[in-house]
């Protein structure tokens, strides 16, 4: 149930179908996911957002699966049921195994549980896990 | 602020001492954080969060400072200070390079848009996303 | 899936039935949605959730579409489905334009972002955002 | 109690000076808050945010206030101390009126409770808010 | 850190010195914490506010100190640590044990686990759970 | 809509078969719902999550359908659908009257409310409500 109507190929404006242009050349597949399609009616904001997850997304530090994983802990955090859908079946794509793949949620769910606990407590930062803390201590963690 | 008393080693009940005895052991070294001095009110409650972080976190499928990332990364859209702190400190101590830390903050913020961009056009999943999807659909993501 | 059946028009107390004649009179339609024939069990809180909804969202200081679209905001940031549909389609019903529309989802994604990096960051809120700030300083933002 | 150094302006990188710059000549202001004293560690990132920042919050179809607004109801619906406190005071410094804030908070708060009220309870959209109602179905609201 | 100067007595409008009033009264203390002191520079949301509270805290169907532990578990959730605060010393006030204290923040982190985990993968609804199930089916829970 | 693809009781490992005979043990009902479907692909967070379960929402300080009734209300501000179904039905089960749950509806609505005001509001915490506030203060509230 979208709030604006999803457009097809043939509903793009100009400046709309050049950034599903570049996502299919960037992808290497003629598939374009929902989301593209709902946003499709702002360019502006269809462009900004493409530019900005390719240059995220980007290989970089971490290993393309791992950048796929914390988007999918983030958008389980958040309880958005697409972004989750999404970007497992990509963390999948780029080879996240299903041992990898229940090792995350069980690491999703255990933080949720102690952020809920911590939070309830009240608990005051530890001296050692301030950026500032004297050398040395971060090494005992 | 927190809403019960940290309690000091010589304030520790023997099944909390008992535990904290196992942290120590377990992390090869003297430091107890105070989110285990505020737990400590309810022994039960310290065991069973201590035995199930232990077996969660323990060397498995993924690279121990990728679960701390993705620790803080759950940590950061639950809003826990502190869980933050911690676990930031943790995941450097284990070996987060400081590029590492920037890129996941990019992802986290990145999710966290497209998250409620999606919310906000209520987006309906996309059938190549799903768990049965024909074979080869997943490729191409 | 409601977790409650929802009430049609045959079914309300009479303290339900006189809460939905004011909401029929206050809105000038017959139409009344399914969030009150939820709430319609309990009389009371279908009373005292109407009379506040039509205090905060009477014409106050603040357009009345504006109000509509600040509902959607948070209701997005809550992730609340029904709420982000009902008032998107009241901000319509209320003259908001696509552009605006797609003005304020840009915003909401944008805010999600910058929460969640400030966040992971833990930066700290500048003197001269403070309500007793020199004078002169806002003026600066 | 940020989890990074905040940079002084002799700490820059290039990148990041060039950024600050930007900052400093599109607000007419040479007071940098902390939020991009942090995000400077990272040059791309605080470049993109800044960027896309200027984009989104730029004149346009919304009145600069009521988009400051809209950044602060979020905020606070992602609790987001820091934002809080400084969108509060950028929509202040464009001219929000105090009985305007206090309207706007009173939205925030009502919103809060039916999202959890109607997520409580489950209720099913009504086909009347959906995108593609029959024509005359939105007028009614 | 408010975003407005808290007031005190004699600072008061009329209209908030008769909220405040009534606060004492009901309370049967002198005592105005700052909650009402930060709202009552709108004293139509804070005579709202505190006559809804007074409904939904009055004596009902569910003993004081379990109405005020489930205020404290929505606050966690939605981490609000004044509310947290300021409700867990209402819980202990009304009675609220230390056992029962850690017994509901052991069920606050655990929902917050499972709530994570059922989301992570999108567990779909059992029919068992409906409103409208078969009689029985409930029984067997 | 599924991660995961929910396993019946003939697709169980020997090791998730054991968890599920235990659930039906003690829960003296052949009915298995769909969490533990969905998590019997993790043999392990299966059996610690059930283990957790169990402790924790064993007969001991509170009613257990207050327990039930809490862990709702934390189900409700993170938007689990699920959860707000499972539990709600878990506590019905349990003897919880309508009147009940519809007056914790009402205090999950009205804590939403007055967390996301404070929130906005910056309000800081009394010093009466510090679990360390001198004797008598607590009796006030």
């Amino acid at each position: 149930m979208a709030t604006v109507k999803l457009l097809s190929d043939d509903e793009l404006s100009p400046e709309a179908r050049a950034v599903f242009d570049d996502i299919r050349a960037t992808r290497k597949s003629d598939f374009v996911n929902n989301f593209w399609r709902a946003l499709a009616h702002d360019p502006k904001t269809l462009r900004r957002t493409w530019e900005s997850i390719k240059e995220v997304m980007a290989p970089g530090a971490l290993d393309p699966k791992v950048k796929e994983m914390l988007y999918v802990a983030v958008s389980v955090a958040h309880g958005c049921s697409y972004c989750i859908h999404s970007h497992t079946a990509s963390a999948r794509a780029k080879g996240m195994t299903e041992a990898e793949y229940l090792e995350m949620l069980a690491i999703v769910g255990m933080a949720a549980e102690t952020n809920r606990l911590v939070t309830a407590l009240g608990v005051p930062v530890d001296e050692a896990f301030l950026v500032d803390a004297p050398a040395g201590r971060h090494q005992e963690l």
